[in-house]
């Protein structure tokens, strides 16, 4: 059974039927600036609400806002990294970026102290936002146990999320949840403060548009946000916006989690782990000899190895079909697949990590 | 049937029960400078958790706390005045007064703006504190909606109030308070919040003890505290003690209520609309005619006019011995023990709105 929600995702995915079932939008035409990027040229973001305002916004030149939360558990993989492309993509086209480090979350859900949750956040997050390209202009990173220095800006987010709690019932949690807790609640209505906290008069105090790009299983904090943004009267909001990618396959197929190293490849880890990980686990679409793959062809749709490569490994739209039409014709081998991964993938590890130490040094321009 | 929750409080009240049921204790044997308060003398404060701790530091003349919450809702009343005199008792023996003004629970759940329950705040509370005696030095006065001036402080208080939600679940929600709305369970959270936050490490840093005193009808949210305090972790907080104070009775019988302008004296009325309210409407315990009360004499223990001065008008013990005595016997007429209260009153609104006026250039000494 395929269920989605933001604390499960599993079975198999039909991304079609998810457009149907959430209500949300397939994407559209796109201006050039958005076709150029590998996310949306390949149709990995496949979904949106509301995205004509930040179209637009982009067209014109005016101000929008991108926000992103990121929960400090586990090691940050190339899964990861498709949510920090498209950040560093929005502030590329002029967003300012506002960056949720959801620890009240990862308290309230993991039972990990905040302390702890600092240190993943930073080693495994804001150094890697970095190393993949964030600047620190226009950018405001936060912790939700600790929004601001300045006393004003701190107490408008959490007087936000304490009056939200006026304007929903249990029962609309629990439609749009399933079964929640105390905590879980608590950190849903933190989500919705983090999301609408920045068109506040004491933050941005205009009515931006605002971009949440998220998976399809984040879209019910969407929805909600939403509502309450409708429903509050207390302030005015810009439109809330969001695209929705799907989910990068895990490497043995399935899902991919930050629990099971044998499911990701980290970004910190080294070329030769990646290497070793790739030819042992990587799902491959190929046939169960090389006879019958050189007769029949392999399946790039189902080949994980393929599926990096047009997600974010291979950007040359030319090189990837030469790929994919060698690979179905059976005149490239699983193993020459998995051997022009291993060598993207190589080259971007190294690449990183040297861009990760250099990170270090401007960690303080990203936090206070 | 008796009903007593945070929200409702109904039906007759039999004091020993509650005490039974709610698994308080008696007030004990109290050293002098307790007993000379006229709360604690007339038995008007009847149990407590932990008081033990509170007397300790009076007698120690160690460092304490007390902490009290103001709901800005509808006209402060002599029944509210009974809190505002602990709290300058309190302050008189060396405690730290902190003074939560509860706007986000009156936002989540009475509709009013954050601004029109500012102007309530200061107008009905905070200036009839200060008229009542309350000094500002030693004094925090505070809006739950912005903890603080200082960006640390401002986090700290919410950070609490977030993480304590995963440390209690929606059974003992309810187990505690009977039905709860997400805004009930967020404004009992920050509650409990208010009443642990002063020993963190931003604010008091010490576990210094903390006295809140209340109505019986709130010890469901000392309960709640008490074991979240021992649940949290992250903090180590002093002994959370609390004192029961009986409810002052409705001018008509019954409950004094904010909502019913007959059921109260309000500390703004004029003596005039005191005295006309108290000839009209006090319940009196004298008999139906003036032969009859001569001959078997009235009962002071049902009678509102008596139980106001015992509680809080009288403070002569022998005055108000004579009082009763001649009430129980017949000599003194239900019309001649009301114009004792009204007198005491009179002379009690009259000085009281002097005081008033003063307040105000005092104001800025008491809230930023």
């Amino acid at each position: 059974m395929t269920k989605v929600t933001p604390w499960d995702v599993s079975g198999k995915l039909d991304y079609n039927k998810l457009i149907k079932d959430f209500g949300v939008k397939s994407i559209g035409k796109l201006p050039k600036q958005f076709t150029d990027n590998i996310l949306f040229k390949r149709g990995t973001i496949f979904a949106e609400r509301d995205f004509k305002h930040i179209i637009e916004a982009v067209e014109n030149k005016k101000p929008f806002i991108m926000l992103t939360g990121l929960m400090p558990s586990g090691r940050f993989h190339i899964g990861h990294a498709l949510i920090a492309k498209q950040m560093i993509f929005y502030q590329s086209l002029g967003a300012k970026i506002y960056i949720a480090v959801a620890d009240i979350e990862a308290y309230n859900t993991r039972g990990k102290t905040l302390e702890e949750l600092r240190e993943i956040a930073i080693e495994e997050y804001i150094l890697n936002y970095i190393a993949l390209g964030l600047k620190p202009e226009n950018v405001e990173i936060y912790f939700q146990s600790q929004r601001s220095q300045n006393a004003n800006k701190a107490s408008a987010y959490y007087r936000l999320q304490n009056q939200l709690s006026a304007h929903i019932t249990f029962n609309e949690f629990k439609a749009v949840y399933g079964e929640v807790t105390p905590g879980k609640m608590v950190s849903a209505l933190l989500q919705v403060s983090d999301i609408l906290h920045p068109n506040l008069p004491e933050f941005e105090a205009k009515q931006i548009p605002i971009i949440v790009p998220v998976g399809i299983d984040q879209d019910p904090h969407i929805r909600i946000t939403r509502d309450l943004a409708k429903r509050f009267k207390g302030a005015k909001f810009g439109p809330v916006c969001s695209t929705y990618n799907k989910f990068m396959p895990g490497l043995k197929g399935g899902k991919m989690s930050s629990s099971d190293p044998y499911s990701h490849i980290a970004l910190t880890e080294t070329p030769k782990e990646a290497k070793k990980k790739i030819n042992k686990y990587a799902f491959s679409g190929g046939r169960e000899t090389v006879e019958e793959h050189r007769k029949k062809g392999g399946n790039p749709d189902v080949d994980v190895s393929f599926q990096y490569l047009r997600m974010m490994f291979e950007e040359d739209d030319v090189k990837l079909a030469q790929i994919e039409k060698d690979y179905r014709s059976g005149k490239l081998l699983s193993g020459e697949l998995k051997a022009i991964l291993i060598e993207k993938m190589s080259t971007f590890l190294e690449g990183h990590h040297k861009k990760r130490e250099k990170a270090r040094s401007q960690l303080s321009k990203f936090i206070k």
